[in-house]
């Protein structure tokens, strides 16, 4: 990320005057970045322009472009006119896989679900069942306590969501921040993934609400439990229970509810 | 809406019982929901099934497929196996323009913005510059107290957004609730073209942070003013400024920043 912010002028929060006001504020900087896989345009999405290795790993495993970090031989941030382009480098058997897939889409555009432009799609990638951890009676009442302090972005803008990977007994070891919270669950699961993290042990707490995509990722990740802070979906629900992952929601100070 | 309920027994909201409560509980129904045009399919998203006719309708004005509510012809909703299909029929003009967009992305995958894959498509649709509307001095207030009653979906589950139609006055006109808050707009904007409305005079409030994807989304309905409740992002302030749109953000009780 230094080398990022060093080569754009962008860093993850960008200074400003709003006009009804005397002081400065940050605000989190929002950017176009496209990920290219050797040469071939993927996906661009709108993100926070830090940890964009790890998001670009995360994203990789989580829409099964990679079945391990070993797929992925380079990644190199190359700016553009209109954004950024995280231009990926992948072992030839890697390359092959995703081009018989995109044979398949050849001719369609596709929209808010990654890749996917037609609901036949929706299944092509399907997560193992996980296995959830055994939580320690208080483990999200502390890992609850101890997110505000990881989202250091956050504090200076308010505008970011958080993902916090945690110990069973609710010790947050890593959190990763980003204006959209599927891009800041990537950027956590790649960040472990890069660290060889063994994610049988531990489980995923959220800033935001729990939806359907954030169940598949954290599943992809091989995570068996997931806690948002706000409201579930019924897909989020219904997937979680269909791959045995454990989704607790509305996790407050003192209470959450299980919902799977 | 009634009549996709009750082809579907789905509704906006589920009710299921929490595994560690003794009572039931409403969630947010959230299910993929895919777009065709002339049968061809466009794109595929996450949302809640309430008023899908106008979402469809707002989405093809936001992304350009239509430029008025008069190239939709007709809309057919039609249930899947994996979710609910929107076959939308529209005149053969707008499917000429439709499908000379589509050359030029065949053998591509989209991701995030919707329809985009590259960089270079993403200046592809632009808003023209908008006027905003003289706001009364308590609008912004009147508005924001009248928003929870509006959100009459979200009182009962907590997981959905919520986009209003507001008079320059602050008066709250119209609202729509969606678990995703774009495609809370999309419905607000879809149902305000469906009227004939007016957008010039007033402004759109969410419940939500300001992204770019908002701002463009507001602009393309020609309206000039956007007031988000949470914090806005790098490019929702860029956008906004390059566009003569007014945008607020951090809209509290009493007080609220001005971005642009």
């Amino acid at each position: 990320m230094p080398i990022i912010a060093a080569m754009l002028n962008v860093d993850a929060l960008q200074t400003l005057k709003p006009l009804n006001t005397a002081a400065d504020e940050e605000v989190a900087t929002e950017v176009p970045v496209a990920l290219t896989v050797n040469g071939i345009s993927q996906a661009v999405m709108l993100a926070t322009p830090a940890d964009l290795e790890e998001f670009a790993l995360g994203f990789g495993l989580a829409e099964g472009w990679f079945t391990s970090r070993r797929d992925l031989l380079d990644i190199e941030v190359q700016p553009q006119p209109q954004g950024l382009e995280l231009a990926l480098t992948v072992t030839a058997a890697c390359d092959q896989r995703l081009k018989a897939r995109r044979r398949t889409l050849a001719g369609r555009t596709g929209c808010g679900l990654c890749g996917v432009d037609s609901l036949a799609e929706l299944a092509a990638v399907r997560p193992q069942p996980v296995l959830p951890p055994r939580l320690a009676g208080d483990a999200l009442d502390r890992a609850l306590a101890a997110l505000p302090a990881a989202q250091v972005l956050n504090a200076r803008c308010g505008g970011l969501h958080g993902a916090a990977w945690c110990q069973a007994d609710g010790e947050l070891l890593l959190a990763r921040e980003d204006i959209g919270r599927h891009n800041a669950l990537d950027k956590l699961t790649g960040a472990l993934a890069r660290r060889d993290a063994d994610t049988r042990g531990g489980f995923v707490l959220m800033s935001s609400r729990a939806s359907y995509e954030l169940v598949h990722k954290t599943a992809m990740a091989g995570i068996g439990l997931l806690a948002c802070m706000s409201a579930p979906s019924s897909l989020a629900i219904a997937t979680a229970r269909g791959l045995g992952l454990e989704l607790w929601a509305f996790v407050r100070a003192g209470r959450a509810t299980r919902y799977a």
